[in-house]
């Protein structure tokens, strides 16, 4: 209920579940009500996510517990863990809102939020109907999700939740459609208990397998590897292994197996780049760090490109990427350095060189590896995108293949 | 229907309507049509998003015309234009998943999508309901919702839209509990039309007012703004004015009208500073470039950050942070200067300077303004929350306040 559907129904599917859901809008509590009682009469376990934050809108706790019959009473323990909190974060006393969280229906299970104050609360319904409450700040609910709640559902329905297998690989590089219509081309047409799911972000599509066991094939594990060792001619070219499924986890071990150092100069990607490598903890073992050099003046200053190149060709051209990934690589100390300029938009755009048109480069000792390319979207489109593909370069050049 | 839904939940309540929803996990026909034939059956308009790619699995397309009772008929004018698209990103031939996406339902009306291939579909049931299809990529089903569902809607539902009023308060720096309680204390108890919701994110909470027109207040724009006015004590130490609600955009309007310059030097945020900064068009005005000193011998050399001020505090320290702002000043040629120093985790903690402790400075002329902070989380929400407040430090010190 409420929003983190997708996010739940995802988890869930893989766990084996059947899923439906229903949200609503608003604090009403007989709203609220309604939308839980309905989907408690049809499941037997019920997430309800949102509410249960300090402020009046907040409704969720007081009118599940309503509903269930019981009443709020304050649990001093989290009581206790919230006034430690605050106090941690430089406050002498405890908001009223945050001292009403501490208030849990009786009989409740309190399962800890690892990230954030409001706890997670699973209500025991007489039917055996299990009712599950979660923050709705997606990241508190995917920590209680992972933490508690799986571990919870595994050890009350892991006999029923049967073998279902999945195993989703990571590719970059190439559009949904043609991705599916050169594995459509591999594969015979009835891959048995496996089946494919394309899941596309603005910057990659996933392959997600699912085997479900039959009579026929009780080993869902090894159909998912034949199915998968079938496509392997066709994903050789596009995937990458990250445990994250971040494209810059595998730029980094790439890097750390190689015993290479990165230097980064960003002009259109303004950082982005640099924020993606270090997004991966343990970046600094590998990442010397990089520049952002918005205005012409760095470029020339810190870089050491030089201004009749700019002059020449343009500030987005390949030679003023491949001089970036240069100046970055050698100004900095680093064994491969990336280069990248481009024209992210709105404005900037002309008939020759149209918004989107973006050039980068990377340098690893005498191999210099430059592309251009126009991608496609808004600004924030543009600069996901070739961000993404200048990791992606990265990648292929540090694994000395460039496919 | 499916994911996307508190984001259309939003954007529906803003206009006015009723909201109501519920999903569904998988490809089965028979799910889809049951919860798209449930939805309509209560409702005057229903919005089903995902399912419109150019994969197998997307069956919405297929699923809702024969629900509807026609066939799918390819749009000559929509093959054309995907066509286009493919072309643009240097493919030869569409792939036939995409050619797919050309079949629209017999009679549908088609929804350009201004950022992405599958358009947006809408049917008119013979009872006079509405039923619309969006792509499930949030960032096309918000393209195609803004430019062509809510313009739809009020053409359709114009007069009864009804009067509400709202308005969103950007605040930084304040928890969303003491924003609460301080906000109580200054406003009576009956607020009369007006009803306040907080919308707490990772790093900052907003504010929301709403109006609804009565027979005592007519004037529901005027009741916010005197509501508005009665919390201007407290707002005025924690707001800020961003159209996009980014802080970002605030930092960039208050350098732009001051005529300053800015350049940053950041550590443990890896980018993520200069990136924000970077979101906003037109940044370039402002904004110099920065450097990411991941290594200590970057901060030395390119910041020059003197050796024994490492050293001697530590390269976490209020010392360190103020040395790279004036590095990033006086070496980039700014007029405002930014440096910040941390630990973002999950490494590198000590008893002393925990995972979370980041120093920020802030130079512009002869003003320094540096804090120590520690912030909860993870690597990910102490980086984002680390980056928000620096910004936030700009902006005040760029306005010459510091509340």
């Amino acid at each position: 209920v409420d929003t983190n559907g997708s996010w739940l129904a995802g988890e869930l599917s893989r766990l084996g579940l059947y899923v439906s859901g229903r949200w609503v809008v608003g604090d009403r509590e007989e709203a609220i009500q309604q939308a839980v009682r309905s989907a408690m009469s049809g499941s037997e376990v019920t997430l309800v996510t949102g509410g249960l934050g300090p402020t009046p809108d907040d409704r969720t706790r007081g009118s599940v517990a309503h509903l269930m019959g019981c009443e709020l009473v304050t649990d001093p323990l989290l009581l206790e863990r919230l006034r430690d909190r605050f106090l941690a974060r430089g406050f002498s006393v405890l908001p009223k809102g945050s001292e009403a969280m501490a208030a849990v229906p009786e009989g409740s299970r309190v399962l800890p939020n690892p990230v954030g104050t409001a706890p997670g609360l699973a209500l025991e319904e007489a039917e055996g109907s299990l009712c599950i409450l979660l923050p709705g700040v997606p990241r508190e609910m995917k920590g209680i999700f992972g933490k508690e709640v799986e571990p919870l559902l595994r050890s009350r329905f892991g006999d029923r939740l049967g073998g279902v297998v999945h195993r989703v690989i990571h590719t970059f590089g190439v559009p949904e459609s043609v991705l599916m219509e050169e594995l459509e081309a591999l594969l015979p047409e009835d891959l048995g208990p496996v089946s494919l799911a394309y899941l596309p972000d603005p910057v990659s599509v996933r392959l997600r397998l699912t085997a479900r066991p039959t009579v026929a094939s009780p080993e869902p594990a090894e159909e998912l590897r034949r199915v998968e060792a079938l496509m392997e001619p066709v994903l050789s070219r596009y995937r990458y292994d990250a445990v994250s499924g971040d494209l810059a986890e595998a730029v980094g071990a790439a890097l750390r197996r190689r015993g290479e150092t990165l230097a980064v100069a960003e002009s259109c990607t303004g950082g982005l780049i640099s924020k993606r490598i270090t997004d991966i903890p343990g970046s600094s073992e590998y990442f010397l760090g990089g520049v952002v050099a918005y205005d012409n003046e760095m470029k020339i200053r810190v870089l050491g490109v030089q201004d009749e190149i700019i002059r020449a060709k343009g500030v987005v051209s390949r030679e003023v990427a491949e001089a970036m990934a240069v100046g970055a690589a050698r100004h900095l100390g680093a064994s491969v350095g990336v280069g990248i300029t481009g024209i992210a938009g709105p404005g900037g755009g002309s008939d020759e060189k149209p918004v989107g048109t973006v050039c980068y480069s990377v340098v690893k000792g005498e191999r210099t590896e430059t592309r251009s390319e126009t991608f496609l979207g808004d600004r924030s489109a543009i600069r996901q995108r070739a961000a993404h593909a200048a990791l992606g370069l990265v990648l292929r050049t540090v694994q000395g293949t460039d496919g």
